[in-house]
């Protein structure tokens, strides 16, 4: 079952800059193979359900190790049947009717 | 690592009635052992991480397996290393200073 | 236009305890006349769209009035034209297929 | 008090396509002056928070106008005091660290 979900990951009681932490959950992306895109509220990432959940798993865990005690994660998530279509697809499907 | 987790999914495809859909998935948590309450936008569920994702993919799946071409679904989860906290703890956090 | 919505408030900069930001909110919503049930994680609420967004705009200038310099909401959103549905319609319409 | 949102609407009851609906309100957003951008999985948005939000509820209500009967709309909302930051500034802050 593949998945394209958008990850939005906020560490709390570390201060108000949170970049680090952001980029140091780009990192552990870049090291899985899947497909992501950073945007200005969160991260697009394309794969297989299992790789994907692993990959935000190891983003908390990352995160946890680097000192911050608590992490609010929302995600959106979406999985289909009809068809497959990738990030760029759905991005291309809005503009063709704009 | 426990998580404590909202998970609202949302069967599109399947006209506007979706409560039947949102019955399988506490279906599937029922069988899990997990702790899980059903509130008016979703539903909170706390465990282990590993345990808690699983059960959300096999709702994916059961919710596709019963019609649903697509779905999306939105997720917010809290992790924390610094005290060991149960969802009821945190709405008696809040009572309390009301 | 009626919304039900749930709302998750997270201040930032602040320390790792948020439970008095979020009693905040709570009493402001309290003070607009909207039905709202606090739970594990977030707060629903329903209402006249305008007076929802209203609250919620309250509840960032309270937050940051307490001194939270960074906050970041998670808002879920419904809608619908073809019925009038309540929240805890809701609730019991997946109880029911239980 | 200014905002930067990601929006992401879904209409229910009419089909999985979406794109159409979702091209309505990119537009409705080219008609308010707001920064927008869309991504794989909804559109962010910059302005001040009544216009953001009002594009939102305008968005809600083209929607259903075109035939929708039920939308479910997430939206993530980040507010702050400390510093006047861009979507722009956002991804740079984490492009940076990389």
């Amino acid at each position: 079952m593949k998945a394209i979900v958008d990850l939005c990951l906020v560490p709390i009681g570390v201060g108000t800059s949170l970049s680090k932490y952001v980029a140091a959950c780009e990192k552990v992306l870049s090291e899985t193979g899947l497909s992501y895109t950073l945007h200005a509220n969160g991260t697009n990432i394309e794969g297989e359900w299992e790789s994907v959940f692993g990959a935000i798993k190891k983003c908390h865990e990352t995160v946890h190790d680097m000192g911050a005690p608590r992490i609010f994660t929302t995600i959106k998530c979406g999985t289909r049947t009809d068809k497959n279509q990738a990030m760029a697809d759905k991005i291309r499907s809005v503009e063709d009717k704009l």
